[in-house]
């Protein structure tokens, strides 16, 4: 059997939920709502699964579905994109991830990564023969290391992989930062997959800029956005690319034999959505950064050292001030076992030597459900 | 970008089907019913969008599915499968597909296959850097060259692919024919990729043999099944893999970083589907034989030499009987513009140097759809 995949275990998120799972243990592990996205869309779906047709639509996607995000682009990026020819839609985020690589890299290709990463990355660039060369960010202030950058460029990258806002970092890259990447990624003639699934869950005075809106970065960047997150459907897998049509020539045939195309009632449904006016947005980002502070005071009450969480799904806590004696995938199994309350080991998104005293806690969930871990927490330590 | 998959153009489905739109002419080329399955699936489906949950189901799939597939081997084909360890659930066979050969294959590994063949199988494994071992079967009687298989397989050797019911071909694999391949697989200690999406198509007194029933096969074969083909519901990309845990754990490695996971509300429906009762089957394989019959008389009495089908959606013509001076690709392409009827050339299912006289229609169209073309055809000839 394959010699790279089979060197690396589940995926660490279905592990965590299956031990939540077993355990009655509150699940702020793997990144998913407990609360379902507008029933507005759910509604559209349904529908549509009656009236039909429920055939193969085209492989790039539904026309709707492209139009939509060509629209979405604009609206909030200015980004002018040509929906026949730089939109696609996939299988979800990671189906997207898989593309990309599969119909941009070559064996033998180097490709820049930034750690903390999620964890489909590694596996699919090594199992092509590709060479990850790893930098890292580490917490508690995630700085862009940008002398390792410099040195992990060379003229054999192919990719620079970057996702902001990050997983499980919280970090939002900031425009200066982004300047630094665009310009290390111009000098050596490179392309980005540009992992922008929580384009929508940016808090307080935090944007998000495509690292494809800076200059020199439109026609070298594949931008993926996923409806899952964006509406809190992530069953629903369905995710977009946005990129230039040499790249994305390149990546729809990777598409094309990896899934061929995408269920077409959920991508009708999706396209109604990414048309919902502003407000929509707005509440819900909102609402998850309340949700955020709430988790973030809670935790912080109990003990834990809090980092800052400027966008996604995620809060990073350090435990150190518990003086427990053991890294963080046994504080995970600890506190499942002891409180009833799962996270996820923040070294899981390292390939090794991650920092070990820290945990990431979901906080798409409900307020109750939050209080509920808090006291767990609160009354175990 | 990447060199394998760039050499490969647009799937000649989806360029049929646009031309067949463009050109207004009744597309009997890429394969989907006109008609979508049943209504109660359907039902299930859209229930479950509006009651949830909507997020990540199991990376495996969900388990009501996972059992029901395991049901169905049972029912079908007297195979006991352990549902936890033996059956994972994929965006459609052809993500399936891709797993598979990602999951089991190293770069340099033999992949003995059989022309004609679906047009995912070639770029998949070439991606990965293994080496097809193409034997082929022609028309008219698509016999199995049994001596060149036996040349084909080597110490080399980790798969064959094997797709039966057969696309385009309509051939269904007798056991005789099984056996003989089971015994090379064997020899060579060899796993096999087992593409049956038409496993309910079979016509006549033609019986579908599982090769993982054949004695020394049920530990060595993946299974591949489809809902699409199997409740006409084409788009919902939903397939299914049954192989032994040795194998799956290594196909799962691959379906994790893929897509990670498949549609839960679409999961739940099939696993209704899958246990309707016999008559559902039964009515479903009349249907489709009736009109592989009503196009087959009417293509017969138009001028073409038309084969038998024994299962699949498709049949094959034969159409030098019109004297027509170019190969099949013009063919098609002359039939659509002249007769508005649309076919796809039985060439493009071969690498190179393919029979250049034959085309195939699809059959799994309404009587009144499929007489409409015939009197195309017949007005046109
Ligand atoms: C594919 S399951 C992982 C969900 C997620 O994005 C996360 O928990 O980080
Ligand atoms: C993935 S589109 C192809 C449908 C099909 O199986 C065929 O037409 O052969």
């Amino acid at each position: 059997v394959n010699e790279i995949l089979s060197g690396y275990g589940t995926t660490i998120f279905e592990v965590t939920s299956a031990l939540a799972l077993k355990h009655n243990s509150i699940n702020l592990g793997q990144g998913f709502p407990d609360v379902d996205g507008p029933e507005e869309i759910r509604q559209i779906a349904a529908d549509a699964l009656m009236t039909g047709p429920n055939q193969y639509p085209p492989l790039m996607g539904l026309p709707e579905l492209r139009q939509a995000v060509a629209r979405h682009n604009k609206r909030f990026y200015d980004l002018d994109v040509d929906w026949q020819t730089e939109v696609m839609v996939t299988a979800g985020a990671t189906e997207a991830l898989c593309d990309c690589f599969m119909g941009l890299l070559n064996p033998g290709d180097e490709v820049v990564l930034i750690e903390p990463l999620y964890d489909s990355y590694l596996p699919i660039i090594r199992h092509i023969g590709a060479i990850p060369k790893l930098v890292r960010v580490e917490p508690p202030h995630w700085e862009l290391p940008r002398e390792e950058l410099e040195k992990a460029f060379s003229d054999k990258t192919k990719l620079l992989v970057l996702n902001s806002p990050m997983n499980p970092s919280g970090k939002v890259f900031t425009k200066d930062e982004l300047s630094f990447l665009a310009a290390l990624v111009e000098k050596h003639d490179a392309y980005v997959v540009c992992d922008e699934v929580y384009e929508h869950l940016v808090f307080d005075d935090h944007q998000h800029h495509p690292l494809m809106t800076l200059p020199g970065m439109r026609d070298r960047c594949a931008r993926i956005g996923s409806a899952g997150k964006t509406f809190s459907l992530t069953g629903w897998k369905i995710g977009y690319i946005t990129a230039s049509p040499h790249l994305m020539k390149a990546i729809a045939k990777a598409h094309q034999f990896v899934t061929f195309t995408v269920v077409p009632n959920l991508q009708k449904a999706i396209a109604a959505g990414l048309d919902f006016p502003d407000d929509y947005y707005r509440d819900f980002t909102a609402g998850m950064q309340a949700q955020r502070d709430l988790l973030a005071t809670g935790l912080r009450d109990v003990g834990f050292n809090v980092l800052d969480s400027q966008g996604t799904y995620f809060l990073t806590v350090d435990f150190s001030p518990f003086g427990f004696d053991g890294d963080d995938a046994e504080f995970c199994r600890y506190i499942t076992l002891k409180a009833g309350v799962t996270a996820v080991p923040t070294g899981a998104f390292y390939q090794e030597g991650g920092p070990r005293n820290f945990v990431r806690f979901c906080f798409c969930k409900q307020p109750s459900l939050l209080n509920e871990a808090i006291d767990r927490l609160r009354k175990f330590f």
